[in-house]
């Protein structure tokens, strides 16, 4: 077989593998907005059957062979080849370590707890999922042993699967950097004596979900989301799926009482999509067609969300918007709007935090789980520990689990060393758009000027979409911005817009 | 290996097709229900994958040499094992004579034919379905080639992959039986003066969507069907699939202008999921565990859409339910709700057809079936004989293709033999229904006068239901009502029901 031969055999097979995993997708986007309650256990089954064929297939001796190969001759192949190679190759290595069962009871068991979850959220009480919890932190452990390598902690295992390259080496210090300025920027925001309008819903009035689906689908399209090769549903926990080329579905949620509550996350999972939307369609199924990291994806989804969203310079496009969809609010103008939506104040829930205080939930989350996974605490103590971090950096006693420790569903879908990655991409997200700015030689106020995103989504397909996995996400970062990445663009763009609004 | 180890290693594989069909089935649900249409493309590629991966494992030499090794001991298995080989072996014997690519091409064509069909559809204009239809026809006589056997008519061929064993042989006396009474029956009726009452909806009246999936959830919810195990969409054409244990799906479309247009499709659709609610957990993704065939599935939506849900009876109870959904609508009483939603006239649509009708339209697509495979017509000629045939029996002219030969989607899934598994759904119904009065000693009046199905839903479990392929339709009709399959008990029940309600 010729070098061209083996590389078709194996981009087959390997397209295969995904189709697998988009299947998976696909079922789970169902399983999160359609499925009945009943058809649970036999979803869980299906979903746990699809990951251990992938995995089968990803470890069967021929396809092992022909990456190998491959992979030693990779020089001859050209940039997307040896793009394919290489993250099959990285793949493989960490399939072939896990054995098919290990595969088998974490998918199975991802499904059946979530709703656990879910009923112990509802029921504010911990103690309703602790026993499920330890559970999933005994499989994350055992597929740390499978997969630990040297000089690696055991939480840097779980780190790499979500941000490859990423260990608390790298966290701890790039986490102490941004508390030292995000801690004293929350506190002056809250002396300052500039007033953020109150929001004053009357108690009687309701939002109908399809008003405020119709506001969603506005500023989805705004963003130029393209919602004839995607859909929009509701979702207890909002997601984004990007199953195949033609159908990237996002989901939202609606607070019938509060028309502010959907705003960012329509935004968010338009972001999400809209990268989804641009990736390269003639490498589906292949790694040079997928997103590159986590970090990237949400780096995407907080650009167009705060970065965009949160602009002053937008909200002259959908103040209107706002002010026709819920006329049982009050008529705030647009910069009061804009004022709103920007209020930064210690809160409980991590989705629905502002951009100051976001990435100190997540500095919490990592330090629980850091906890757990290098120190040895043991599941009961989350609680305590959670809710005493929460005093400490918030000022806030957290009055119940729901808004403590269950808010996320992170945990119950075994994804534990995820969280990180949302603070990475809001350093990405500032970064990419500072470069943005000075490549078009335009500000935020004059690239909106024109009320057409357009500009700012093309940038992004160019120098992020369009290039998959063909770079790391280090690389990739600074390929595009020509740095490496940090947190000043983020920190000297939170400081700037907050000093503006509140005048320091 | 001993004999229970192969069984084990053969209904392992034997799963493994059956997941990747239900796969396909939820794949098919969605793009019918969900899907954003440029996911057409991806998504037929992905069907088509599926398709062909079941195949390639059903056609493995190991699979093969299972299969035929358990079938030479067949006596030495248990009742259920028995009936998962023999249903394996014939699947086999016919996937082992189509190549894979003859199976890839087919699945994929009908993802983009079905569209096509759509759109002419819209544009009530067959010339713009013809192409693909000739291709679909084209790609059915490849089938029919590779299957064929000695004996066969090119025609049987596909009249078999819908209901086993049956040839036009079979069908052409009993059609002609059916006939021979039903047209008199209609002149009869037509001519008799006993009063329907006119249906007179005010051109102002709309009837929201909302309020009429309250009604049909209601009328599904009142037969039985579990909707905490299922869901209820709308789809242009209904179907109903069921995907896996607790995850039954049905679809039904909705007029806004005409409360009753909703009446038989959810009624229709819900005693397919019954039958799909019923099939035995245990023996999921085995032939043990699958419906039978698409007659005796179409026996189980006609007997509640037509036995119970057009029953007089029946609107005791459904007529308060409609009059309280549809206040737009004249207050016709439970006797003139019966009496409308029993009007046999000649119409053009088979979907909305009367039970008198019904079978005369099923019959019309047959004999163009028949003549397209048997006797070479060609697919441009099909709107002359669609229309002069419809002239002869129905004595109407059809005014376009829409209300004529481009109203079903079947001819577009390929699904070229299925139609006459409508008719034997008509005549097992009623078999099975003369039966159940019998065994229960009950009549209809006294079924329904609890105003409670479950006795009807118990007694179909017991006997249809949880067999799932243990017999043949045929043989299973035979073991239930000690018949075998025959035109006389549907016959006298349409006559004496429409004698009834016209006073001959």
């Amino acid at each position: 077989m010729s070098l061209q031969e083996k590389y078709e055999d194996f981009i087959e097979r390997l397209r295969d593998v995904n189709r697998f995993r988009a299947i998976n997708s696909h079922l789970s986007w169902d399983q999160q907005t359609m499925m009945p309650v009943k058809g649970r256990e036999a979803r869980a089954g299906i979903l746990a059957w699809l990951a251990s064929q992938a995995h089968q297939m990803m470890t069967k001796p021929e396809m092992v062979a022909v990456i190998e190969e491959l992979n030693n001759e990779i020089g001859e192949l050209d940039e997307d080849q040896a793009c394919n190679v290489r993250e099959a190759k990285r793949e493989m290595d960490k399939a072939i370590r896990l054995p098919p069962e290990h595969v088998f009871k974490a998918a199975e068991m991802t499904s059946t707890s979530i709703p656990v979850w879910g009923k112990a959220r509802e029921d504010k009480n911990f103690s309703h999922f602790e026993s499920t919890l330890r559970e999933l932190v005994s499989v994350s452990r055992e597929r740390i042993e499978y997969l630990r390598q040297d000089g690696q902690t055991p939480y840097d295992v779980l780190l790499d699967d979500y941000e490859h390259g990423m260990t608390v080496a790298d966290y701890d210090p790039l986490f102490a950097g941004l508390r030292e300025r995000l801690v004293p920027l929350l506190a002056k925001i809250m002396e300052s004596k500039q007033s953020i309008p109150d929001v004053e819903i009357p108690d009687s009035a309701s939002f109908p979900i399809a008003q405020q689906e119709e506001f969603c689908l506005r500023v989805s399209r705004s963003f130029g989301f393209d919602h004839d090769a995607g859909r929009m549903d509701t979702a207890p926990h909002p997601f984004c799926s990007g199953l195949w080329p033609g159908d990237t579905r996002i989901t939202t949620r609606y607070d019938v009482e509060d028309p502010f509550s959907c705003i960012g996350a329509v935004m968010h999972e338009t972001g999400h999509g809209l990268y989804e939307q641009g990736l390269p369609v003639e490498h589906c199924f292949t790694p040079r067609g997928r997103a590159i990291s986590l970090g990237v994806h949400e780096s995407q989804s907080r650009l167009w969300e705060n970065q965009v969203g949160r602009s002053r310079e937008y909200w002259n496009m959908a103040g209107a918007w706002f002010r026709e969809s819920f006329d049982e609010c009050p008529e705030y103008s647009d910069d009061e709007l804009f004022r709103i939506i920007n209020r930064a104040e210690p809160s409980f829930i991590r989705v629905e935090a502002d951009e100051v205080t976001y990435n100190l939930h997540v500095m919490l989350r990592y330090e629980v789980e850091k906890a757990i996974f290098n120190d040895g605490m043991d599941i009961s103590e989350i609680p305590k520990m959670w809710n005493s971090l929460f005093l400490e950096w918030f000022g806030l006693e957290v009055p119940n689990d729901t808004l403590g420790c269950l808010q996320d569903i992170h945990w119950s879908m075994m994804a534990f060393g995820y969280f990180p990655t949302y603070t990475l991409g809001n350093l990405y997200a500032a970064q990419l758009m500072e470069k943005m700015i000075d490549d078009l030689g335009m500000e935020m106020s004059e690239l909106l000027s024109e009320q057409d995103t357009s500009v700012i989504l093309n940038w992004l397909k160019i120098n992020i979409h369009e290039r998959g996995m063909l770079y790391g996400p280090n690389k990739l970062i600074e390929v595009v911005t020509g740095k490496l990445p940090n947190s000043e663009p983020f920190l000297s763009y939170v400081e700037r817009k907050y000093g503006k609004i509140h005048g320091f």
